[in-house]
Order: structure tokens, then C-alpha cells, then sequence
């Protein structure tokens, strides 16, 4: 790593968590200059504007999904059901971590800047279907344990769609209790899908 | 009402609209005084910081909720399944009236404030626990039509969930799909829960 990219990594991880801990509107270039350690000439080298460093703050989100978000699940899990689930527990755990502070960097980005910046909009977006994406080929994984009519794409929208909303009433709440009772609302739906998919593919045996 | 009132409920709903299109810390006071014809001294006199005029904007939504959010839908649909997804429906026409911006106000504040200002906190989650019972009320007047283990409160919890996280989709995708997707999973959800309640009670009879 040379010099330059590694001052330039700083800045962006500096900016990453600034965001996520005060907000986009809160947070000043100054704020990032000062605590990244970087002038604030080599920061303006870097990034003419916040909304250039916010573009590259949602590359990193991009990039860090899978080692971040995905990879320590997948790892331990191997059911596919239970890697979503897996997946879920890793933000309850960051919930915990936090006192149910800061949620989810990008639906907190998501709510705060998608009407102003359509660019950084458009990179929210490609978070959440990077995200979706990988619900979605859990479920396709699983897709004999389902009845054959589910339509797998609009449930993985709603994983995330539980997430995001459960996300939300903790953080609001303060407490954990909204999050569990969603997520024991989706397992119970699931369980029901995958009841009725056992009982099929039973009916078809027979 | 006295001229002391209507100035400071203008103020008021400036600030309410403000914040919802814009957020909390992109608005400034001199935004709010310059937008409701204020003049600076008079709100100060009635608000001395922004987070005063924020906690009166959140009792402002308090009071909102049923005129705006619940009585038009109750004023037309009776039945209390339909009269939930009456109120989601009323969430996807703000999406389409607005081209899927601005989204909802209190999950907006929720993420924005929730960690840094604790009394707003507060009265984030009692606009959530206001919007939630309204639903309570809609599930328990239908409660003979669910399975007898059904958990409403946490049903409850979960509808306010998929709102809050369907409209985050929609707005970062600029798109109704991921909406219209998450509602369509939780009808489908719940009518499987109906369908049981349906079976059992008929089982009873027989």
C-alpha cells in the first residue's frame, strides 16, 4: 500500500464512521480532517467535496459487506434458512454492542440524503441489492423447501424490509424487544412457508 | 385563537415541514424563521434552541396521527384487516404524491436524532407506540379471526416494521416495487394466519 492510498483509506474510514456515528449533515470535513490526522490540502486532494467522500464511503459499504456482514455467518452456518437468520443476529448483535446506537449505516444514510444526492442515492441502492442479494440465493438455495408459488425476490425484500424497520424501533425504543418480536414474526412466516412446502413435496411423495 | 398561538403554531409547522424534507440538522432556525415570516426574536421567545422546536414539532405529530394518518382511513373501510392495510396504503400514496421522497417523518428523525437527543427519543417512540396501537386496536377487533397463539402486540410491532423498512426501500430505489413487494408479504403472512383461524374455528362448530 503506498502512502497516498493509505491516507486516502484513512479519510474514507474516518468519514465512514463519523457518518454512522453523528449522520451525514453533522458531520464536517473539518470533523474528518482532524480526526483521520490528515491536512486538510490532502484531504481536498482526495475528495473536492463531502458528497464526493460520501460516494466513496458507500464503495467501502459495498466492498465490506461480504467480509463484514456475510463471510462471518456463512462460515459458522451452513443451513441456508439459518444463514438469514444469521444474518439478522449479526445486526442484533451490533445492537447490543452499541446500547442500540447507530443501526444501520445505510438505511441511516438511505433516510438522510436520498432526496438531495441522486448519486449517493443510486449507491444506497446498489448496498441494498448487494445485501438482498445474498438473502435472495439463501432462499434459492432452500427453494425445494418452499412451496413452488413463493415468489423468492419479493421475500428477500422483506427480509431486508424486517430488518431495516426493526433496526429502526430499537434504536427508537432503546430496547431490543421491537427487533426480536419482528424477527420472531418473519421466522414465524417462514416456518409457515416451509410447513406448507414440507407438506407438498410429502403430497408428492405419497 | 390568540395572534401568541398562531404564530407560534406556524413556527411549528414550518419546522415540521422542514425537517421532513430536509432533516434535522440541514434546517436552521433562520430556515424556520425566514420560511413561517418569523421574525428571529419571536422564535427565540418561544423556542430558545432548535431541539425545543423539534420536541414541539414531535407532540405536534402526536396530534396528527388521527386526523391525518388514521380517521381517513377509518372514516371509509370497517373492516379492521382491511383498515391496516388501508393504513399502509395511505404510506404508498405519500410515496406517489411526493415521487417516492421525504418518506415518513418520525422513521426519518428516529434515525437521524435518536442517539444524540434523548428527550426527542422519547417522543419518537411515543409516536411509534401511538401508531402502533391504532393497529392493536384493528388486530384485537379481529382476534377471533386469528389462530388463538397469534402474538397481536408483536403482530403489531411488525406491521410498523414493514412500513418503516418498505418505505426505506422505496425511497432508495426511487421506485413503489420494494413497497409493493414488502405489503404483499405481510398479506400474505397474515392472510396464512387467517386461513388457520378459519380452519380452526370452523373445526370448533363442526
Amino acid at each position: 500500500m503506498t502512502a497516498t492510498s493509505s491516507t486516502r483509506d484513512r479519510i474514507v474510514e474516518t468519514a465512514r464512521l463519523l457518518f454512522w456515528e453523528h449522520g451525514y449533515e453533522a458531520t464536517s470535513l473539518a470533523d474528518v480532517a482532524e480526526k483521520s490526522h490528515a491536512r486538510s490540502g490532502s484531504l481536498y486532494h482526495f475528495f473536492r467535496t463531502k458528497e464526493e467522500l460520501l460516494l466513496a464511503v458507500l464503495d467501502r459499504y459495498v466492498n465490506l459487506l461480504w467480509p463484514i456482514v456475510i463471510e462471518p455467518v456463512f462460515s459458522r452456518v451452513t443451513d441456508p434458512i439459518e444463514r438469514v437468520f444469521g444474518i439478522l443476529d449479526g445486526y442484533r448483535q451490533g445492537l447490543v454492542y452499541t446500547g442500540c446506537a447507530h443501526g444501520c449505516p445505510i438505511g441511516n444514510l438511505a433516510l438522510e440524503v436520498c432526496d438531495d444526492l441522486p448519486r449517493a442515492r443510486e449507491k444506497i441502492a446498489k448496498n441494498f441489492e448487494g445485501w438482498r442479494g445474498w438473502i435472495r440465493k439463501c432462499l434459492d438455495e432452500a427453494k425445494d423447501r418452499f412451496p413452488a408459488n413463493v415468489n423468492r425476490e419479493q421475500l428477500a425484500v422483506f427480509v431486508l424490509t424486517v430488518m431495516e424497520g426493526a433496526v429502526m424501533q430499537a434504536r427508537a425504543h432503546q430496547n431490543l424487544e421491537p427487533y426480536d418480536a419482528s424477527v420472531a414474526q418473519l421466522r414465524d412466516y417462514i416456518n409457515r412457508l416451509l410447513a406448507e412446502g414440507a407438506q407438498r413435496s410429502k403430497s408428492t411423495i405419497q
